[in-house]
């Protein structure tokens, strides 16, 4: 049982978005500029990296949801989303991709733990600058969207359909409401 | 040296806000709706919370230009940040802010550490409903924010005049543009 009044029907993060729309308003509108806005990094990855913050928080609303958006957009590729989190070393990830969510795992845990070395790694790997800040972005921002979820303990259903319509939802349409 | 080019004379946050002007957008309104806008809390009162979870996370920058805001608000009664921050516990806090920064710094850790327990604490104190959301969200959005400063190594300044400046600033006319 969530920790305050919710909503009825509206589960993980959009019980407190709907009882709460004047942050809801920006907390929706950051999230679209950061996974879909301008960036060199494609939609498909930063929803790959949103999804591996957020299992590695273990917050299960979040990972499915993200999870089923990326897999949307990778269609055909959507593999390595269960990869990923299966934490299957053998499925073949871009260097990139590698560099960038070991960025994102520190971040995670302490942005302090992020060193020059992984910089210089993640540069030889292809990624710029735009990269390496949304990233850290991504890994900051989805350390607040998964506290808010588990710190108000809010409802994550089990049904899979429900996290599959909605990854298509959000890959089509957005977080903007 | 910050991890990523950041424009000369903005220290902390205010480089990638601006660099990265479309994320930064967000990220003010965010900061202004949380800390400012409606709520049960006082914009003292949620300033002191975004204080501590940024001294738990060790972010000097967030630390020290929050402290400042907190402290214009508070005014004659400023010491109370110095004492939160100095770990001062024979310093007179309040029950309600206690059982609230007891909450913001468990969010801070991990959002499932919340139990009822603390909940009822908290509801006893004379929270409502509204000031247990606006703290997970602010102790959630300093999560990031922190991050956010510590994952792209940005510079923070010794100048405690500065801190004292752009806490008056922030304090009076927000975080907006």
């Amino acid at each position: 049982m969530p920790h305050i009044q919710l909503p009825e029907g509206f589960p993980g993060i959009s019980g407190p978005l709907e009882a709460y729309p004047e942050t809801a308003l920006h907390l929706r509108e950051l999230a679209d500029a950061l996974l879909r806005g301008p960036s060199s990094l494609t939609p498909a990855e930063r929803e790959v990296i949103a999804t591996a913050v957020s299992a590695g928080n273990e917050c299960r609303f979040c990972t499915r949801s993200h999870a089923a958006v990326a897999r949307h957009h990778l269609g055909e590729g959507a593999g390595l989303v269960d990869a990923i989190l299966a934490g299957d070393s053998l499925f073949p990830v871009s260097p990139k991709l590698t560099a960038l969510l070991a960025i994102a795992d520190k971040v995670r845990l302490d942005g302090r733990l992020v060193l020059p070395e992984d910089i210089a790694r993640v540069r030889a790997s292809g990624a710029d600058d735009r990269a390496i800040h949304d990233t850290v972005l991504i890994a900051a921002a989805f350390s607040m969207y998964n506290r808010y979820v588990e710190g108000l303990a809010t409802e994550a259903p089990d049904d899979g359909a429900l996290y599959d319509q909605m990854g298509t939802r959000l890959a089509e349409y957005g977080y903007r409401r």
